[in-house]
């Protein structure tokens, strides 16, 4: 997250560069933030090289007519578009209404998914917004769950506490920066207790780790070229000493210690070992979740299924 | 997340109780469930007492259209609506067209907001999903960012090593259960580097804490009921003994323990006081992020904006 550049253009008015998205919730703005940022996905192509830079201003919390023609008379006087995800209906017919009247393009982010469920269900809509008054927010279950996960997968992290492996709902194994820790900690968010423990070249693992139901353990792997450049950038930022980082980061132990690795995962052939090579962190969150609930369920085309 | 439950019906048959929603991504799949979920939102008032039951079924990482027409059929016989974000145009197109011929009802979730996006810029679309090969990953200084954010935020929890507290881009205060831990690991998920000391009654905070720089802290309190049940059934958890519990989780020392945080937050008036009561993890983040990001342009609309 990169704080908003600007550039003063010939006539001396202070002016934003790139084109502009605004994005408005009457809500915390997760869910029209994720979404964007998706789609900006089909952009990297010039994203990356700025031949389209682009920013984003999220609105949350809006939840009155006025806050939000301002937002949108701001967005029309920017040449913006707006995307947003407004519960009450007569907010978003005004936001809809706003844009059209300043002539500039929208998007409703939640209304035809919410109108899509309501005809499915049979049920209308609340049109509250989340945070609403009436509303009120029970301390389910689902909630302490996932906070405990949090905190067993704080600490477990890095080898931690071996002996509390048995009571994880994922082990995860592999060499220094394959990132078992993000990923365990993404992971925690969606409600799974998860332990990391560390692959080093010599070093024995802990005898818990093949007591443990071999199904919920997961190895990961990388590209040695890969986890060099890492561990080079790493070591740097640590301020390693020469003698440190030449074991640390140099290609011959790197080569060695995830020969070292795959020995073991070659030993314990019930542990998936996912290559996370080239993948962001949610990414290999997604296949160790997928196979993580396919496993009561082979046959069948794997999902991921919940209950509300 | 509960796993799926299903029932016997009155002719042996077993059916899955409850509405189908089946989401289907190319990629991960965590925006679509993501959209799904606040669109839910919008029916807790009848999700809450079971009045509509719901089901979800997460398809990620569908590439190819026969995958995508096997899980559609599959919807079809359970009378499930579809929600996808696929990427390629055609594929798209086929879930849209299959749905059709089905005669289930189907939202693309991604389509409309890439398709603004890109007359907005001026840019087509890629096609690609995530993750596709011909598209490189690359490690950009975001992804180290957010990786040593949450790093950083695990060794500072529960007050550990204040003397970073310096280091850190927030800081969060508050007595015990008013969702520090949650928090912070959210926020570093966003990439912030956040730490949290915990306000115990008669332990005096660390020094530090009043060192840095006061707009970077924030408190948090909470109601005293809430916050009493929330510890009962945290004592209960831990299993802790009658006299610890009484100390944590009775009535007066509840009490007293909140105002003891309160005479610590007058005496820092400069410090934001967020009250957690009935708030989720992100809610409350998104109030810390709204207040944090206005700091630098405290008169115009509060907005957290970002350049890509
Ligand atoms: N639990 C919920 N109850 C009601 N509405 C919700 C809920 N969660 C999200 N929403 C709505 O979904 C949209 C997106 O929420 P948010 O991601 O918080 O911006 C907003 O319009 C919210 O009001
Ligand atoms: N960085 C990205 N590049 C290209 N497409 C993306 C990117 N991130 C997400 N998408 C697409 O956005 C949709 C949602 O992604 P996901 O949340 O991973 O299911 C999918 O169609 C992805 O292919
Ligand atoms: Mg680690
Ligand atoms: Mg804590």
């Amino acid at each position: 997250s990169v704080s908003l550049e600007t550039e003063k253009t010939s006539d001396g008015v202070e002016k934003t560069a790139g084109k502009s998205i605004y994005m408005i919730s009457d809500g915390t703005g997760w869910t029209v933030e994720h979404s964007v940022n998706a789609a900006l996905g089909q952009f990297e192509h010039c994203l990356v090289d700025r031949g389209c830079a682009v920013n984003t201003h999220l609105f949350s919390g809006i939840d009155d007519v006025e806050q939000l023609m301002e937002i949108i008379k701001q967005a029309a006087k920017e040449g913006a578009m707006v995307a947003y995800t407004l519960a009450d209906p007569s907010m978003a017919e005004s936001a809809e209404q706003a844009c059209n009247i300043w002539g500039i393009p929208s998007t409703d982010i939640l209304g035809p998914i919410t109108e899509a469920i309501a005809s499915h269900l049979g049920v209308s809509p609340s049109g509250l917004p989340r945070g609403a008054s009436g509303r009120n927010f029970p301390l389910s279950d689902e909630y302490f769950k996932r906070i405990e996960a949090i905190e067993f997968t704080i600490k477990q992290d890095d080898g931690a506490l071996p002996k509390n492996l048995i009571n994880a709902d994922i082990v995860l194994a592999g060499v220094s920066r394959t990132g078992k820790t993000p990923l365990s900690i993404y992971l925690a968010q969606k409600g799974y207790k998860v332990a990391n423990v560390p692959i080093v070249m010599g070093v024995e693992m802990p005898k818990t780790l093949f007591q443990v139901d071999p199904e919920k353990v997961f190895g990961l792997t990388v590209n040695s070229v890969v986890l060099q450049a890492i561990r080079r950038a790493r070591a740097k930022s640590l301020g390693f000493g020469a003698e440190v980082r030449s074991n640390y980061s140099e290609m011959d132990y790197v080569r060695e210690e995830l020969e070292f690795a795959g020995r073991i995962f070659a030993q314990n052939p019930a542990w998936p070992v996912i290559e996370v090579t080239g993948k962001a962190i949610e990414e290999t969150a997604a296949v160790v979740l997928r196979l993580y609930h396919d496993r009561k369920n082979r046959c069948s085309m794997p999902r991921i299924s919940k209950r509300y």
